[in-house]
């Protein structure tokens, strides 16, 4: 008798660096663990105000720290993330809200299986956290929708649905879901076991997950023999 | 032909939980990866005032957390921590100065393989991270001395050491030590690979720190095969 399938709730902000790598980690382990994996594109700028927490970086020596564990980290799961040039404007400055709010459109025109929210996510974590390009300008999303598979006619429209009220309520609706779920930073990984939701912060928490859920950690990489444990 | 020994230096403050999960799983690892583990009881309240950080559990959803978060990985670790009634007036009203200097006391008076410094580091981690009792007065910093197999007029002993300048000033100089490595909070691991340093920043790094250095992360409980991945 197979498993049931495991309804997991991933919270994210293409601002965040470890939310790439818990993004990748859940798409690599899908099937392996046979989740329903359901991207949930919020605003970490939101959680940040509501939770009353502060950005990690604001004490330079986790600054400093960040930046070693996340280049150990992205070389550890084989993912090509690397520090902007001015991460403090990138992440701080410029901010993720259009990017989120764009995201969230193209979560408005998904059907079931075309994986669109997942590419055009991944679009954008390689331009912010691996090429060091603006995730802001309407010019860079296009970029990132046209590599996700849309139309130029169709960015077109997602740019213009980006700015509806019904969409800029849908993005304020799951960062308020996240905060039921008492959040304050992410990524926020909620599993649904038996009806009840297990929530887990950050990138760093798959192999206690595994146990809590009943399956097998083989590492971030569980397709790669030299990665198991 | 066998490796070397491997030098690992662990910062940790007993008012840490986090802290005694980390020392537990690297006590446990201690022979499986050959390492030269060096104990090095140092002072959070020091850290937390030179690198500007701020106890986590200020942010309400943090403490929230980190009560669920420090729950499931003492189960899935096999370690008896349990929250204390009022952990705000254990962790930040009582503090562990003394119990810091105790400990610093004992190293002070450590012989090479009589393990003193862990066995009284852990009793006090029993007390107020499982038992609910309080590390700050004499006769609580006696029992863990005893308990540790300590005699009753060694405990004196150890209790005047505490008090003298030569004890506070190593303490200082363990926490500027872990400062050097960018500390802003604890449990600090810093491998010593090919004489350069890696810093790794609390108790969920076990499996990046054998990837970096070059060993095998069996779980948290390596001697038990059904925490092995």
């Amino acid at each position: 008798m197979s498993n049931p399938r495991k309804v997991v709730e991933l919270f994210y902000d293409v601002v965040s660096p470890y939310s790439w790598l818990g993004f990748e980690v859940l798409c690599r382990y899908r099937n392996v663990w046979n989740l329903d994996l359901r991207f949930r594109p919020a605003y970490l700028g939101g959680v940040m105000h509501l939770s009353g927490n502060k950005p990690p970086a604001i004490v330079p020596n986790k600054a400093i720290y960040m930046a070693t564990d996340l280049d150990r980290q992205a070389k550890y799961c084989n993912i090509p993330l690397r520090f902007p040039a001015n991460p403090f404007e990138a992440m701080f400055e410029k901010g993720s809200l259009n990017a989120m709010r764009f995201v969230t459109a193209v979560s408005e025109k998904e059907k079931v299986g075309d994986s669109l929210v997942e590419k055009v996510s991944r679009e954008l974590w390689k331009r912010i956290w691996s090429a060091d390009q603006d995730i802001t300008e309407p010019a860079s999303l296009s970029e990132a929708g046209l590599k996700a598979g849309f139309s130029a006619s169709e960015v077109e429209e997602l740019l213009k649905l980006a700015k509806s009220q019904q969409v800029k309520d849908k993005l304020k609706q799951a960062t308020a879901e996240a905060m039921e779920h008492q959040a304050f930073g992410f990524p926020l990984i909620v599993c649904h076991m038996d009806g009840k939701p297990e929530a887990f912060f950050g990138s760093d928490r798959f192999e206690l997950m595994a146990y809590c859920i009943g399956e097998k950690w083989l590492g971030p990489q569980p397709d790669k023999p030299t990665a198991k444990m």
